[in-house]
Order: structure tokens, then sequence, then C-alpha cells
């Protein structure tokens, strides 16, 4: 089976490194199939390049050419996941949702640790709507951005073992969850440091996807996920004249 | 002072009724401004076209050009409202949410009367993310489709009225939400029907946005809606090649 | 437009804050008259002074011999909201309710800073009935009585921004309330301290209810804010011999 | 022990039934004093006539000379325990907690059967606000008003006993709870109708009541309901001049 | 009336001092009986071994030969009482609910002092499934073992009213609950320490199940709690060839 | 790998339904081991007989000599998971929580439906434990015993349709879950004739614990699942002089 998995900003090491531990995980006979937005933020913390990679994820895996069997969406927190299922038929998997319902069978509440103060929120409302927050005890920040956490791994691993440990000893988490794409790989030192079980997102939501497929289950198309109806969409698919970098603040 | 009034999809006569909504209840001193996307779907009926909406209403915001002093998203269950708050300085109010919030002045439940059964959810969500679901007692589909509120206002009406009724009976409501930007000026005719009050997403947004704005009150910037980093942001601003029409299904 | 902003306790200097607050907000063409009970406590700290005052407000609003088009009840955690509604056919517009209607267009989740450490489960209860809770992070006393905020001002105004603090640092508020009628007119002082919007509820309120009125809309009638049915009522409209003062405690 | 049992309600006949229903069920040595308030609807069935009765009942209850030992509040859903809870050292005990409470103990969701349609939300808001709604599967109106539970026993019977089935067969209630001080006494009879137990709020509230008393344990004053606080309460202990009859409506 | 009191585990000396308890509360008519399970564990603290009691309860008590109009069961936060009420037409109190359902009757908000940090998540589910965890503001453990409660009794009360103090001051309980079965007679000392009522949950227990038996109310058999259908149970009775002591670990 | 998967009950035919439908989803290297229990109903309908098998399957489980990686609870709602997590250091997975938690990747709301009407509440606190029932809309009760669902298996098959089918159009459910592990191998021909997806919880129980293993994962022992502590269990293990047969009604 084939499974994309989608990368939600425009970084390509942090694709390569997704990628990487999805395959670590992957069955024998499952293909693992990176996919980088053509457009958005290098890096997603907040609604405005959640919103805009939400989009640009749809672009990028409905542009894919060839045949897929399930996709996984590889941001924490990350708007768009909806959107996927109704354009696809196959099973869409966030790894929002697949880490937490992963640390849910591992122990009685869990806490997510991520990077920045400002992502919290975001996490929370995803959870909140996923209906799996009744048993996340705290969604803390490391501090770290996402892209200090490929150039400082060693001190984003002690900032984000420092929250893991704060979230035990305080809020009572039994489980941790890594809240963040880019920290795929490091979960395994990060438990033996805080001593519970820490939960990587890519490698849950592969493992949820290559289930599902397994069951032949895909995504009801009864209501909410129904393929968009048939009607007008103007400048869709998105062709730009360019996509050159430009930097923020915009104007 | 100036609000921008922002319709969620690209059919023009609905920025027309939309904004004639806002202007025959804004105080005397407020300029209204349409604002119409320059790309997405005619009309927003599920996830894919939500997510496209967001982006294509903050490109438009984000792209008119003179001061203004708020921006009303005039879509009834649409994403994207946080993201223009971190774009923006000035306050943004979602019909979403300011006819909720609204109604729960009104009566001690308020149901929602939308368009089709697929958005049902989607409504849901939002209600449920901005904490003011505890007081809905029902989202309700009329099963009229965005558009044919326009073309078939009468059969809309009927259908609207239909399952307002239902909703006072059965569902305890004693306020009725009309859950669409398209259904605007249609308020004061269906709560002479339905014998409770009916309010008007529209005209709900702009008098908080207008009561926002004079209490010098703007989006808070500490941590959820702070703009957003300098960072790279691939292609944005948007730059299309061309925005023709495509039509749906995709591919 | 004629608004009636009725104060919840005796205190007439409180009253005249009160107003002064209002009018400052108002819109040019409406009409604020200040309300004040002849009866009950000289402020309201409490569950036997609240309900105390739900009686001598709607005392107080029925024996206004003039034409209203709206009420403000501005006592923050107040009982007695509800009986108004069934008295009159004009909206009701409580402050506790429209502060954190108000607040949550302007960040992600909200504190209020109140007065005594007892009144704060009175604003807890407010807040969950009126389905407003969601979304508040704290209710946090500041430790200064309701007459305090009168003849100490800058040590309330202390010890309130002291709470707001820890408010957005330690329960994650983005946006403050001020959580009783007489601190009406601090939020501005607050809110350039605090760095996060600070909302006044007499002035959210009265924007509430002109909006209201504007829209015409009101109380819903059909099930629990309808008349009071037909039925004796002994010793009503109240007619007391005397409203000398007593002190507590009674005995 | 003494327990004064406090009717909401100015109808002497309903004190009698109440206080008969007390008596059937208190304990040997336990003296039940039936109270009537002064001033207040004959019945009540809305917010208006809950808070006045708040007030008269505190008044009444404060205005009884003797010693007593703890204070059952016999009206369903009514205003104002906080306040009497407030003003007393011994604990007092409303009936709709009490039955609430107790039907927990003998099935797994229970339904509360009451009179008016009007009253459902105010007894769903002190279920809420007591924080025992959790299995609480529905609260359902039998059309009788509390007046015509006297007159017609019989039809009143029979239409509190359909709906209890519907709350058994639909709603998946377990145990019925009589929603009505009025409908002290009907409690055997309708649980052999419907086959489910019936309960009582003026027999759990006595016993309730004097099981807190033999465990020595009353009212925490710490916060919420610590004693008034040493102030100036103007017309307070109440002084008519009389306490003449009016009709409602009010002018 | 004859009251069983079901210790939870195998400890005499604990049955003895529960029942002394019951005994010291007991209305002058009650008999009550002291139940010690065959087998399982000498204390309580974990799920395996609160699973096991559950079938050591049911046991013991289907055991007893003579006739009973009630059951208590001891232990806090224990599974089973679901089954007992199954095999029971008498009703079946549980200390948790009863301790708790009690409280809520004292003050705002409660929380619940217990041994070990383990038992709280134990105690926590079991408080949320009974619908009376809304108002309970913590679980605390104390750090101290079942069976420390007896040898160290002192060490034990300074313990517990550590957490007390902890819970008013910082969590906001107004009332404290006692959370073992094992701290049955301490109630009153640490009442004077802290200052709020404090909550024995064998007491409430025995005071309930008098009162439901007095008011001849029992577990409702419609549906949850229904009689087991006719079927084939193997080994049940349970029928041991002995029940020597065991030492876990177990292996 | 080596999964034991637990039956719930004392029915062979089940057992091997069960590990039919396992082994049929399994992946290749999975070794799948039935256990069925030495004692306990024949079918699992209720509270005591699902405390029965709790034990049953501890004892059975932990009766088990050969080293194996991990358990699957194939029981609908039934106690005991929390137990046996504690006993043993592999995953362990109930088919309740993995067949919801899979439901929830594929559509916005579940229904559950099941046999009995009287599991319908075992279900719900069942979920409800988990934080797992935000999405389900509904628990159905197909009406068919557990092991009617052998015996007639296209009566049973009717009658879960039809249940299904209510549930999504009535209920809003977009996704089907089976309610009981005798349904193993029906979930196919159920979702041709209702339209939506249908999750079977062996086959999805067993899909999580083949990638909890594969991602070295297992339950935490930090606080609520850590092992027993050392201490004196009476009659442990389970020692039975018979396990004859016996038929309920007990007595």
């Amino acid at each position: 089976m084939r499974i994309l998995v989608a990368n939600v900003n425009t970084t390509e090491s942090i694709t390569h490194s997704i990628v990487g531990q999805a395959r670590s995980l992957a069955a024998p006979g499952t293909e693992i199939v990176g996919i980088t937005p053509r457009f958005g933020a290098d890096s997603c913390e907040g609604n405005f390049e959640s919103y805009l990679s939400a989009i640009a994820v749809m672009d990028a895996v409905t542009r894919y050419s060839e045949p897929f069997d399930a996709v996984v969406q590889a941001g924490y927190g990350e708007h768009g996941r909806g959107g996927l299922q109704e354009l696809l038929d196959v099973p869409v998997v966030d790894i929002t949702e697949a880490a937490a319902s992963t640390a849910m069978f591992l122990g009685h509440k869990y806490s997510v640790v991520t990077t920045l103060d400002r992502t919290v929120t975001l996490i929370e409302d995803r959870l909140k709507l996923a209906g799996l927050d009744a048993r996340c005890s705290s969604v803390r920040a490391s501090g770290m951005a996402v892209l200090e956490l490929e150039g400082e791994t060693e001190r984003a691993m002690e900032a984000i073992i420092a929250q893991a440990i704060l979230a035990v000893s305080q809020d009572k988490a039994e489980v941790i969850v890594l809240g963040c794409g880019g920290m795929a790989g490091l979960s395994e030192q990060i438990s033996q440091r805080v001593g519970v079980p820490v939960v990587d997102g890519v490698a849950s939501a592969v493992a949820i996807a290559e289930s599902l497929v397994r069951m032949r289950l895909s995504t009801s198309k009864v209501r909410t996920y129904a393929a968009p109806r048939s009607k007008t969409v103007k400048g869709w698919p998105l062709n730009f004249l360019d996509v050159a970098d430009s930097l923020l603040p915009i104007g």
C-alpha cells in the first residue's frame, strides 16, 4: 500500500525527517511518499499559517498523480483535515488525533508537549473538536520554535523533557505526546529520561492509516465529509504566476 | 467608521444582499464596504470550500488598500476568523458567533436554521469551539442550498419557517438564528410567522463590530492571535496566473 | 432611545458612577437613566444581598413611570435578570453576561477580576448558567470590597492589576473582564498596564442593549420568560411601612 | 430535633400538605414546623415569583422565633437556597436537590415530572448549578398548574403518570422524581403504575436534613455561604405597611 | 432494620472500625452487620484489587443467610456497586457516592482526601460515572496507605489535615470528604483543625440507606440494574478449594 | 508477535469466532491465541456478569504460561481492562475503546449498535470513562441477546441493520460500531446495507495492539496502572474446588 505523508509547511528537511520516521515504523509492504506543499510558511505556528497550509496540502495532495491508499496530515494542531476528507475517497489521518488516540491506550491521562506557547490553543481546539480532550491533562509549550527543533536538537530535547517532567509531576499525565511533526524520532530518548511512554504522532498516524486500509475502512461519505457538491469554484485548481518567497510581516 | 463586510463566497449578488442588510442596521456614521473574494466557491457548503474561503477572505481583506476599523466575516459556520485576527489589528467579528451571542440575550435556548444538512456539523463545531453551544438546542437544515435562497426566496422562506417551528416545539428553542449569510433580510418576516425573536447574523455582527470600535477594544495580541512571527511564506501574497472558473468535481 | 441602568445596591454614588460610564459610551440619541433601589444592601457581596437586590431592582424598575426601551442590570454576578425579563417587554441585559460575551470576541480565553473571594462562586455560577463559561479561564478576587473601590481607587486599581497580570500569565487569559459595576471607568488604565484588552460590563451592556433595540429584538415570550400567569400575589407591589436602615448582622 | 419546612408560596393548604408528607416520614423524635411566607405568589411558576419567594422565605424563616435544627426549602426549582444558607448556621436542604440526589442512588438515570412547561428550564438550571444534572435524562411538564394539583388530583395524577411513562420509555429514565412540592404524597401510587421508584422531594429533604443534624454537619462558612458581611441593609428586616393581595398582571 | 456494611478488603480490624462508625450514627432501631470478604487484598489500592473485591463483596453478601434491608459498600472508589444492585432487591449505597452527595449539601465545592496517589484516578472515575464530579474541586492523596491509617493514626491524621488545608486554600473546597473507609471516625477532629465540615463516607452511607428503607425506595429494576437474566454461570457461587493467603507480586 | 485475544464469557464458540476475526485481519507475523475464562457467564449482559468476567479474564490471562506481546479484551462494554493493565507489562486493548477510537477517524459522529437494552448504559459508561463519548451520537440496542447472535445470525443481522439505519438517519451517525464481540465478521455485509463504514471491535483492537507493539509502546506504570503493591491477597491466584455450572437465578 502507498501512504502519502504530507508535511504542512514548505521546509523540505522536515518532510525528510517525517518520512524517515514514517518509514522506520511502516509495515514491510507499505510505501511512504513525502509531500511538501508548493506554497505556505516554512513552519506553521499560528492560525494564518495553518489555514494557508490547509489549502496548500489540499493543493499538493490533489496534484499528486499516482494512486495512493491513505494520507497522513503531518502537522500538529493544524487545520484542514476535513477538507482533505471531502476531496478524497481514501482515509485521512491527522497526527494530532492519531497521537492523542494512541496515548489514551497507554495511561489514564496524557499531556502534549509542543513548540511555542501560541500554538497551545490551536492544539487544544483541535483536540476539543476531535472529542479527544477529556483525558488530556495539559498542552505545554517547550518554547522552541519549529525550525529550532532541527538546528538545536540538543537544546530542544532538554526543553521538551523539562516540560514533560512537569506534565507528569504537576498535571498528572501518565503519557507524553510529542506535539510537533518536527519532533519525529525523539520519542524513545525522551521516554527513557521521563519514565513514561512517549507517543510520536507520525508513527501513530502511519500505523492507524495502515490499519484502516487493511480493514478496508475509509471516510464516511453520508454527511460531513461527502464529496463537494458540483459547483463553480473560481481559481481552483490553484494556478499561481509564481511562488516566490516573501517575508512576513506582510505589507 | 468603516467596516469591511466580507462575503465568504464569490457570488457578487450575495455580497450585495449582505451589504444591504448591514447598511440597513448600521449607525449613521458607519460606512459599510462589501468584500468579495477573488477566488473560491460560488457558495460555501462544506469543509473544502470553507477552508478555501478562509484564505480567499484573508487574501481579499489584506489586499484592501484603504484604512478600516473592523471586519465582519459573513459566512455562517466558516473557517478562518482566527487567521484574520492574526493579520489585523482591528476587531474581526464572525457572524456565526455574533448571532449566537445575540440570541443568548433573548431567550433560554436558541436554535440555528441553516441550509443543507452537510453544513450542520460545521456550524456545531464552530459553536463548540466558540464556547457558545451550551444554550444551543439544535442546528437544523432547511434543505435549501445557499444559491437557492436567492432564486427561490419564497420556497426557502417556507422551508426555514417549517424548521424554525420544529425547533421551537420539539427542541425547546426560544429564539431562532438564521444560519446563512444569504438569509440576510428575512428575519422579521420569519419572526412574525414563528412567534419568537429571529436573529440575523450580519446585523448582529455589524452591531458588535461598531460597539467594539466605539469601546476602543480590539483583538488581544498576547498569545493566540498575535501577529504571525517573521518568517518565509512562499507564495504569499497569493499571485495567481489567472482565476478562471473551474467546475467541481475536480479532475 | 431610553435605557434604564439599574444599580443593584442602594449606594447612590455607585449609581452616579455607573451612569457616567454608560453615558460616555452611549450613542448620541441614547438617554441613560440611573435607577437606585429603594431597599437592599449598600453593596452586594453575597447571595442574601443579591437575592434582595433582585427584588429591589424589580420593584424599582416596575415603579419607573416613564416609557423606556431597555434595561441594563448593573451588578456583576447578581441574581434576578430572569425575573425582570418576565415582567418587561423590552430587552434586559445583565452586565455579567454582556462583559463575558464581549470578551469572547477579543481573545481565546478571558478572566474576570472581581472584588471579594466570596463573590467568585456567585460569578462562576452566573457564567455557567449563561453558558458563557467555556472560555472563562478564571474568576479572580482582588480582595477589595465594593465600597473600597470608591474610597481607595488607587489601592483597588493596583490590586486589580495584580490579579489581572496573574490571570494572563498563569491562567492563560487573553482578555480581562472587570467583574464589578463599581469598577466602571477603570478599564483603559488597566489595559495599558496589563497589555491586554479590558472589558467594562456597563459599557458592554449599554452597547448590546442599544443594538438589540436597533434590531427591534426583545426577550422571547414563548416559555422561560413569558409574562407571569395571572394569579394572586400577596404584598406585591411592595408596600413598605418604612425603609429605615438596619445594620447586619441581623437580630 | 425541629425542622422548619418552608413552603415557597402563600397557599396555606400546600403548606399543610407538605407538612403532612414531611411528618409521615420523619423519625420519631423529629418535630416538623410548617412555614408559609407572608407575601408572594399563591403558586410559584416562573422567575419573578421564584425570586419573590426567595426573599419571602428568608423573611419568614428569620422571623421564626424558636430554635430549630434545619430548614427544608420546599419549592421545586426555586431560587434562594444560597441566601438562606448565609443567614443561618443550621443546614438548609432544597427539595430539588434532595430529590435528585436521592434518585441517583436508585437507578442509572432519572427524570423529573413537573407542572407547567415554563418551569422546566428553571428546574434544569437548578440541577445544572447543583451539579446534579449529569444523570438527569429529562425534565418533563405534565401541563398541570401547581394549584390544579390540589383541585384536580385525579387528572393531575394521570397527566403525571403519562409523562413518567414517556420518561421511562423514551428518555431512558429508571427513576422518576416528582418535581413540585405540591405533589407530596402521590409517589407510591405513581410508582405502582409506572413500575419504577418514584422520589418525593419533601420526604427526601427531610431525611437528608435529619441525617445532617445527626451527623452534626452544617453549611460550610469559609466562602460562598459565609454570613453576610456587616453592612447597611436598607429596609431589612422587611417592614410592610400591609400585605394586601394584588392580582397580576401588575399595573 | 438491618444494614449490611461490607468492607471491601479482608482486614478484619477495618471491618470493626467501619462497623463502629456505622453504629455510632445509626438510628436506634438499626442493626449494623459487618461483612468481611472471604478473599481478596488486605487493602484495596488499585484496579486489580478493586475488581477482586467487587466479586468478593458480591460473594460475601449473597452468602449472608439472614434477611437484610440495605447494603453499604464501604470502600472508597471501589468497583462493584452495580453488580450488587443487580443481585439484590434492597438498596445498595456506595460510600464514595454517599459522601460526595452529602458534601454537596454543605458547600459550593468539596474535595476528597484519600490515601495513595494511585487511587486518585480510581476515585475521580467513580465520581465522574456517578455524575457527582461537577462540584468536586480536587481529589488529593495524603500519601498514607490504607493499613498505615490503622497503625499510624497520628501521622495519618496530620497528612490528611495537610492536604485538607491545601484543598481549602488552593482548590477552593468548602467541604472535605474523607476518601477511605479506613478513615472512619476521624472526621470531627479534622473538621476542628481545618475549619470546614468533614464528611465521613460510612456515616453518610448508613444515613442514606436508612432513609431509603424508611421511604420504601429501592433500586430500579427496569434496565441497568435488572436482575441478571437466567443463564449458565460457570463456577458461581464461587467454590474455592482453599483461600490461603498469597503474596503479591504474583508469579 | 503473539496477541492473546480474551473472550469475556465462557462460550467456546464465541472464542472461536473472535479468534477467526482477529486472524483474518492480523498482520502476517502475528500469532493470535484465544483465551476462554474458566468461570463466569456464558454471555455477559450486565454488571454482575461483567465484574465476574473481569476477574475471570485476569485469572485466565495470568494463568497463560507462554510469553505474549499484547492482550485484547474482547467484550463490548465490559469491566476489567484497568486491572489487567496493572498485572501486565504488555499493552491491553479493550475492544469497546478500540472500536470507538477507530470510528472517530472515519466520520464526524458514530453510533454503537449492541445487543440488549440493558447493556446500553454499561457501554455508555465505558465510553464516558474512556473519554471517547463526545462524538458518540447514540448507543442502540438491537434487542438480540449475545447467544442469539450465533444461533440466529440472519435475524440478528436484520435487527442490527434496522438500528444502524435509525442511527444514521435520526441520530446523525456517520459511522456504525458493532457493539458486541459476538458480532465479529458481520461488518462488511452491514456496511453494504447501511451505506456507511462499519467498525468491528476485535479487528480494530488487534490492529491497535499490533501497532503499539511495533512502536514499542506499553501501559504507563507511573500511577493508575502501576503494578499492584506488594501485599497479602487472600485466595489469589484463584483456587476453585470445582467450576461446575450453575444456573441463575442464584439461590
